[in-house]
């Protein structure tokens, strides 16, 4: 039995999102953060045809992006129509669709993109997706090190706090280490369309904190026991180490794509150089173009992927 | 320098809600997340009088609930006026306030809650309010362990999901712990007053996870290389250790108001039995009715201390 279930877990990479012998068995499966089902919701019909699927933390600029998508691929909205936010029946994400496209948002933090990804992936294997079609996207921001604010950072390792290349799952009292590993050829083809397209893009370890304060060396926080000095040299020695930015779920994100066989690529644009300071007080509207730069390498790529002019 | 630092970090209990010597002499704080900072904002004139900081994972709960203590403390609002979301410049958390009382959403997880902890404690300090006056709750939703759904877990203490009384923060490569303490005579006031509205509540441990699916020992999730059996074997015996509900954010709430030396209770609705199932399909309207009752409990509380008749 034991082995049964350890074949059965690693023989599914590439013909299922799920690695869960218990869910065959399940009457209902209710997506609940998402509010949806795959009783209540014909899920084949509404996503049975996603190739992408990008994720950001916060809902509005998720919403923005699908509307942006939209423009982007010239897709024609039915007359009397518009994209509608098809989680609304929970607070918790947003979630649009447009042609092959999920935009959803994750909320802040590894425990609240965690449970997305679980309910996502278990959302494409109901609707009957193909895993190795699919690739996930995050859209993030992030605070840069070394780096003029505004560059975006592609991923090429999450590392933790500490640099650990591995999430951690306490799971039933054993503490799993999933290692976080992004695709190289993917990052590759988005560096080089980034070039293209004339958004100025860097390959980088991206460390993962669970703590924007403390646990990101900032000054600024309710609590601080170290000075700026300790401050810089914590960070210039990740930065020493390869590290190019810092943010809060790329691990996640890397560990749990990984692990269900799903090809992903974080990119996050740095809002700020943490060796010169910890707070952002940049223009709302400065802001919002830099947050669209991770936005306009996505699109170049999806154009891409399904043959249309992307470089314009 | 070293010593000063550590006289400065302990001597602020009860007359500060931070314990960080480089907030005085920054020219601006940038409440980033809640889109508020002490220039842009008279932080004293908006929340100077506020005694009770209610949290909750959910932003239309925490719209409700302010709507709700504005009809439960008989506040008048202005004619032709009406509560709005403060923080609105952000779509990070929703906050509202209604006399001494602020409404905010948390998001889901501990790093969601850390951010904004951090930042509702500076606001107060900015605020001038006093520590020793202000009562923070969490009102959340949980899975119960052996508890018919509806329960009510007010937190004896908070532990993870290895049973550790601490919230870990890698902080500048050292991994500091953070005791999760919970206030025992706040508990103690809260039972009581539960009891004398006729709202079932309990003490209890409760059990805060980084991962809703496989930390809770979920069945349902997109990864799951247990069994039924492993799973009842782990929650039955973290039962028998006085663990009644499992939840996300408890120990960083308990850990950092512990921190601040503020007086803080968690309050959460088991919304299922664990040793029953994982999914949650109880319908609509009862879970509302479900999850108003920490709110039920809460307003009592805030009626009792302000002088009000609570019973009714």
């Amino acid at each position: 039995m034991a082995l049964d279930r350890h074949l059965r877990i690693d023989s599914q990479e590439g013909i299922s999102f799920v690695r869960n012998i218990h869910l065959d068995s399940m009457e209902e499966d209710v997506l609940y953060h998402l509010a949806l089902s795959n009783k209540s919701h014909d899920l084949k019909e509404i996503f049975g045809d996603v190739k992408f699927v990008c994720f950001g933390g916060s809902p509005s600029r998720m919403e923005k992006f699908a509307h942006y998508m939209v423009d982007q691929l010239k897709f024609k909205l039915t007359p009397g129509q518009t994209l509608y936010n098809i989680s609304k029946g929970s607070d918790r994400y947003v979630l649009y669709k447009m042609g092959p496209i999920i935009s959803v948002s994750h909320g802040m933090g590894i425990p609240s993109l965690s449970i997305l990804i679980h309910e996502i992936l278990k959302l494409l294997q109901h609707a009957g997706c193909d895993p190795s079609e699919v690739v996930f996207f995050r859209l993030g921001t992030s605070g840069g090190l070394g780096l003029d604010a505004g560059t975006v950072v592609i991923s090429e390792a999450a590392v933790d706090g500490i640099l650990r290349s591995y999430m951690e799952i306490p799971t039933l009292g054993l503490i799993i280490q999933h290692p976080a590993k992004l695709d190289e050829a993917l990052n590759k083809e988005l560096l080089q369309i980034s070039e293209e397209i004339g958004c100025k893009s860097e390959l980088g370890k991206t460390m993962c904190t669970y703590d924007f304060y403390e646990g990101q060396a900032r000054l600024d926080g309710a609590f601080c026991d170290y000075t700026e000095e300790d401050k810089l040299a914590f960070l210039k020695r990740a930065h020493e180490r390869g590290v190019r930015n810092i943010e809060m779920e790329s691990l996640c994100f890397a560990a749990m794509t990984h692990r269900a066989g799903v090809k992903s690529a974080v990119l996050c644009v740095t809002l700020l150089n943490r060796l010169n300071g910890d707070q952002i007080n940049t223009p709302h509207d400065v802001m919002e173009e830099w947050q669209a730069r991770p936005q306009r390498i996505v699109a170049a790529y999806i154009k891409k992927k399904l043959g249309m002019e992307y470089k314009s």
